[in-house]
């Protein structure tokens, strides 16, 4: 492997010279400069870190590969996993999976291809199974975020979804609603499933029925159908409150309910998982369980340089991180 | 390059099985799959399309460095991006410069390190020039977005600045305002200094004179510093209205007058360039020049991909999108 004097001796200038070249710092003729860089690609000199870590055989690049990317929730996620990453001398890169499998996979591909030295995955769906596996096959080290897999032993740090579903549902019964609907997301990750039982349990305990007719899928990313707005409307008696999967769908349930008339939270109160915006405008609006995102990503990316760098760690570790319902006027009414 | 039948040889099981591992579809046995894994990686063969790419010194793999992935603006630049390139059998790695190019010059690093096939850059700043060199001086193809770069000539997609940031002050002109008061972006980056000059360019055609101190340089991602609302408060006579740099500051710049017991518009108007979030609860507030942030990401796609495939363009090429101007109650009152 060649080395900047290598470079200095080809172009026939000092290793100053080079090093000016490199760091685009002081002053070098423009003359200079072309053949400084034309020995660098004579060499195969790549500059900086990269040449150490090409001799350890890392890239020192790790993957996140999130389902939406548009989502506050998974933004912050990916700024704790840089934080963490640039800390250590890590780039990250984020790939949007589209809560779709089968573009999870071509990025899961992506990752052998341009050997990141670990991926950070927030899967799809249950079915993303598959993608882990090549993964696991290909020796890429991982952490899951956020969702487990059902059958997929492995590091994760996720929220406590049955805990947050719980509280915000026990908010709306001590509010006085009796006819409480849940839009989930999509039914094949765990999240969904965990929101849907602690809504379940919730009611159980207060004594109130069960009905599937309450209950619809959805999804946290895609456009919500407003035709299960309507559905939900033409339940008798109609639901008085509304918890929905993520601030995505609370966004747009109560974009639909003003179009069909109906007032939030006077004709009928939203509760949600996950924050839409503290800043939103003109002030925040949304009852919602909140997740520390950052925490997620800066905690996986810890655990997942720890077993990059060899560190003796029991396996597979569960970090649970609790949620916290902040109670806001799209669940409170003064008239109730 | 070996092939499937080379690895299906070799594991001793037919080619269709190799096929069933690698697309994880159909029942195969834990022992056979494992077989064929451990043949394919003795013989490095890569799955699917990545064996193609390899053949071709292609990884697929484009590059997105924006600014700051957490304004919706870059995120829906990112959403155009990739369904442009997926839709060519691309992906796209995201990299958050941060605004600080010191760590864009780490991505940039990176492209070069996995050998992506181009890469589409919003600059951190003017001084992104000597990042941009390297990205030139490797081969790498490239198109700006939304950024110039003083002294860069570069195929480039971006809005027109000039003409929002006139639309907006004439808004508030038109609605009677005199004292308009300006929070910029960096002005190391030409969107900043666009809008700064639509603004003045309307101040002076309608006969009202620039006042050094209704100026105020912030930042497009950093947090606002309070200070800035305080010094512009101080002045005599107030202002009336604030045009903000974008959607970032607009939030923030609301929040703090409100802090300080001042209505927004009432007290004071505010205009915006970049929306917001149309959705934001309980209804979109803020008046704002919207940019077609999709279509920025689609079409440098689609120019970058035509200079991967050779295709042979003029250069450099200069896509200019015109803004939209969207008046809400940021902006209008109704005793004015």
């Amino acid at each position: 492997m060649s080395n900047i004097h290598d470079v200095a001796k080809l172009a026939n200038v000092s290793s100053m010279t080079v090093s000016r070249v490199i760091n685009g710092k002081g002053y070098v003729k423009e003359q200079t400069r072309r053949k400084v860089v034309e020995a660098m690609k004579q060499l195969n000199y790549v500059p900086n870190g990269l040449a150490r870590s090409l001799v350890r055989k890392k890239t020192h690049t790790l993957a996140l590969i999130v389902p939406d990317i548009r989502n506050p929730f998974f933004t912050t996620v990916a700024r704790g996993t840089e934080d963490m990453a640039l800390k250590q001398d890590y780039r990250v890169v984020l790939c949007n999976s589209d809560e779709n499998v089968k573009k999870e996979k071509h990025y899961v591909e992506m990752c052998l291809s341009i050997r990141v030295d670990g991926a950070i995955v927030v899967p799809a769906s249950d079915a993303s199974k598959q993608n882990i596996k090549l993964l696991t096959d290909f020796g890429i080290p991982f952490v899951l975020i956020d969702r487990e897999i059902d059958g997929v032993k492995a590091d994760i740090v996720r929220g406590d979804s049955i805990m947050g579903a719980r509280q915000l549902v026990q908010h709306l019964i001590d509010a006085g609603h009796q006819h409480i609907a849940i839009i989930t997301g999509n039914l094949s990750t765990s999240t969904s499933r965990d929101r849907l039982l602690g809504y379940q349990q919730v009611l159980a305990e207060a004594g109130l029925g069960f009905r599937p007719d309450y209950v619809k899928e959805s999804s946290y990313s895609s456009a919500l159908d407003p035709a299960l707005i309507d559905e939900l409307l033409a339940c008798s008696p109609r639901p008085t409150a509304i918890f929905t999967a993520n601030n995505f769908v609370a966004v747009q349930t109560i974009h639909f309910l003003r179009q069909r008339g109906l007032s939030v939270p006077e004709d009928c109160a939203i509760v949600t998982f996950d924050d839409y915006d503290p800043l939103s405008l003109p002030e925040p609006f949304l009852t919602a369980a909140t997740q520390p995102a950052y925490n997620f990503g800066s905690l996986a990316t810890q655990m997942l340089l720890e077993v990059i760098d060899g560190v003796p760690v029991p396996s597979p570790r569960k970090m649970i991180l609790q949620p916290e319902v902040i109670i806001r006027k799209s669940s409170v009414t003064h008239t109730r």
